[in-house]
């Protein structure tokens, strides 16, 4: 679907940094390897849809992926941004079996991937691979609740800035220094990611852009200060 | 701590019920039982205390537990209400070790728990039993990120229409039919669940006893109408 081609030994490298192998021995790591699947994706591209039985569990190794959910009622929200080194996909393989939210790349992207059965096999025979999946998920529970938390009693402002943080986190160590979410990142995304009105996110986002604390190009957007930011999300500004 | 004692059937029937020990042989659930210390607690008696060193797995035998988190910005969240079947306090031992959240009895109750260090040998050499958690766990981040999408989408009538029939759902197949919580409901307690403020949820479920939908006495509440409130979660009423 790309004329990008993924080399071997950096798709290794990938897949040997995801804390679903962490604490495995080199020879299960090589196992894990040699199960994957890797799909080099243009952005745009539907990965998987909500609803359909879970067939695959999926891990990011360059690009970003989206998560979106739409209720029983109809309405839509993106419900994550899935950065290099995080896995999607892999707890419905362990409850009902239906995917609960569409996946499609955010940009052009590599996505590993492996079989219900060879996954299912791997967390049988190799209990760490479970407690790794364990906290991985723990973690993910952790992150959405903290969003819960903040949805409930945090202004559109905090929870704004909140996502943002969360975002340069996520994007990792090089971006966390310099701020810059390397990520095609709409308003609307913003707006959903926060739980407010697109109206909402554009006023504010607007706001810190003029006041300096954000600038955007080419749908990238580069927190230029992070502290104050911070600050914000604590309630300490507006 | 109370004169109530429990019943070592009564005991096994009930951690032989529980998820986490789903498809194993009944040797290992013995095993799981024999592992089990329950201690039977009054209401409003703290069980674990956020920012802790994980030290123990609990489940709700009989009774309930509430779930409260404190955010750095120092606001308190009601975050789920604990049935009995279920477990808390699980996920900290496989991540970073401190549990996430404060719970206390809402209700007298019968709690079970295991050590860190039993409950980790049981999923090393009985991998189901790491497999239950996954799926107890992502069951549990689905709930969560449902009502995260709610929250962004729906009003505050659809949120505690939702709240209240997740909390009949959660008390069982009895309680289900009969759409009575029998769990000590304060009006606080509905105004964190649905995320919205103490006036609107006082002002919201006023309206319901009035219009019949609800009933209220001792604390107790009574879903009368339950494919009302349904359709007012699904926003076809308001």
């Amino acid at each position: 679907m790309s004329e990008q081609k993924t080399r071997p030994e950096d798709t290794a490298k990938a897949i040997c940094a995801l804390d679903l192998v962490k604490g495995l021995p080199s020879g299960v790591k090589a196992h894990v390897i040699s199960l994957a699947r890797v799909d080099v994706l243009p952005g745009g591209v539907s990965v998987l849809t909500q609803g359909a039985q879970a067939q695959r569990a999926y891990a990011v190794l360059v690009g970003a992926v989206r998560i979106r959910q739409i209720g029983s009622d109809g309405a839509q929200a993106l419900m994550r941004m899935i950065a290099p080194g995080e896995m999607f996909g892999t707890v419905a393989l362990f409850t009902e079996g239906y995917y609960p939210a569409d996946a499609e790349t955010a940009m052009p992207s590599h996505i590993a991937s492996w079989s219900k059965a060879d996954f299912l096999a791997l967390t049988m025979n190799h209990p760490q691979i479970a407690i790794n999946i364990i906290g991985m998920v723990g973690q993910r529970l952790a992150n959405v609740q903290n969003r819960l938390r903040e949805m409930a009693t945090q202004s559109a402002e905090q929870r704004i800035a909140h996502a943002l943080l969360m975002l340069v986190e996520q994007s990792g160590a090089v971006q966390a220094e310099t701020g810059v979410i390397c990520v095609p990142l709409r308003r609307r995304d913003v707006a959903e990611l926060a739980g407010t009105t697109l109206h909402t996110a554009s006023r504010v986002l607007t706001a810190w852009e003029k006041a300096g604390l954000l600038a955007r190009s080419r749908q990238m957007l580069a927190v230029r200060d992070a502290s104050r930011l911070r600050r914000i999300a604590q309630g300490e500004l507006s």
